[in-house]
């Protein structure tokens, strides 16, 4: 770049005052519309985990229903009362997905502020990427854990002797399904946001 | 570097045909010492993984065990055997870790040949990072499944009348909660292997 101070010439080492004519300026080191476009992309990946983690949440801490049902040594049903917390499997959905959601909210604003002032994107992305990778981890198993229980409560366990509950409980595991479909979009949304993260580090490689 | 060439005074110009002795090498490309040493660890890591998938696969298939237990309206204690395709939990289990297992096989042949031949390392490193990640996804929530179903089998569930059977299927569990633990290293493997393949697409970004 800068060859012009370097010259071994005695005259030509004279003119230091002189501008520089033939300078350019060197290109901008990230490519703009390419590199926004991504990021664009990767703020509406963060909003749509926001807000299905949010979705997720809120369905599943509203999964509250309360039945009659017939207790072995009782001449009459009782009231039971079916809720996400009566089961770890769920309580541990819930605080998962809802720390998904808050590291959303923090990632998707730290984004935004990139989109507006692109000069740190490449050690953001990194940095950003390395969590998304645990956050997948926490998000996957999760929904893994919620999906097995509710998945007993659905069609029970012959061997184990556990009976289904999904047949008194309807309302519970509608809003069960419907909670752990929507944490399966959040880990999708990871995914895909890992592996935009992936190829705008990769696109730089050449310039 | 090569200032030499661009020295304005005339008399230096002439002689072209003279080598130029402070022309130095240029330096590689790709650091080879440390792209290599990058490379030796990925293989170390995919060789964990598929150590780790195996043996947790193989701890799980070989949990079967056959215990005496009374059976409701028969006078006497009938055998009962309790293995792991009795829940579907374990089957999906046993089915996710035996693809990380064979796909933990194939990558580290590819990073192996990688190492000897390090010519498309980023497009082989873009190419497994991806489907780490779907990996990453798959034996996680493998995890978090077959983990919500053994603490169930552990602890039972009052509310919903679920009765804990690790009490009597002493051998099965223990088995149950080793493969879960080792699942979980090879989790942790596919994590810090996606952390390391990112790292080693970023290193390149200055070279």
């Amino acid at each position: 770049m800068s060859t012009e101070e370097k010259i071994a010439d005695p005259e030509a080492a004279k003119p230091a005052e002189v501008p520089l004519p033939k300078k350019e300026a060197p290109p901008p080191p990230s490519g703009p519309p390419d590199t926004a476009n991504l990021l664009t992309v990767d703020v509406a990946l963060r909003g749509l985990l926001f807000a299905s983690t949010l979705i997720a949440v809120l369905v599943m801490v509203t999964s509250k229903q309360t039945e009659e049902v017939a207790v072995l040594g009782i001449p009459f049903p009782v009231p039971a009362e079916a809720k996400f917390n009566n089961s770890p499997a769920f309580t541990y959905f819930v605080v998962a997905l809802s720390v998904a959601c808050l590291y959303s909210i923090i990632t998707a604003l730290a984004s935004i502020s990139v989109v507006l002032k692109p000069v740190y994107s490449a050690s953001f992305l990194l940095f950003f990427v390395l969590w998304d990778v645990v956050m997948l981890g926490l998000v996957a198993s999760a929904t893994g854990t919620a999906g097995g229980v509710a998945y007993i409560g659905l069609k029970g366990n012959s061997h184990a002797n556990w009976g289904k509950v999904c047949h008194v409980y309807d309302k519970f595991c509608r809003h069960l399904a419907a909670s752990i479909a929507v944490s399966l979009l959040a880990a999708f949304a990871l995914i895909l946001l890992i592996i935009l993260s992936i190829f705008s580090l990769h696109k730089k490689i050449p310039q």
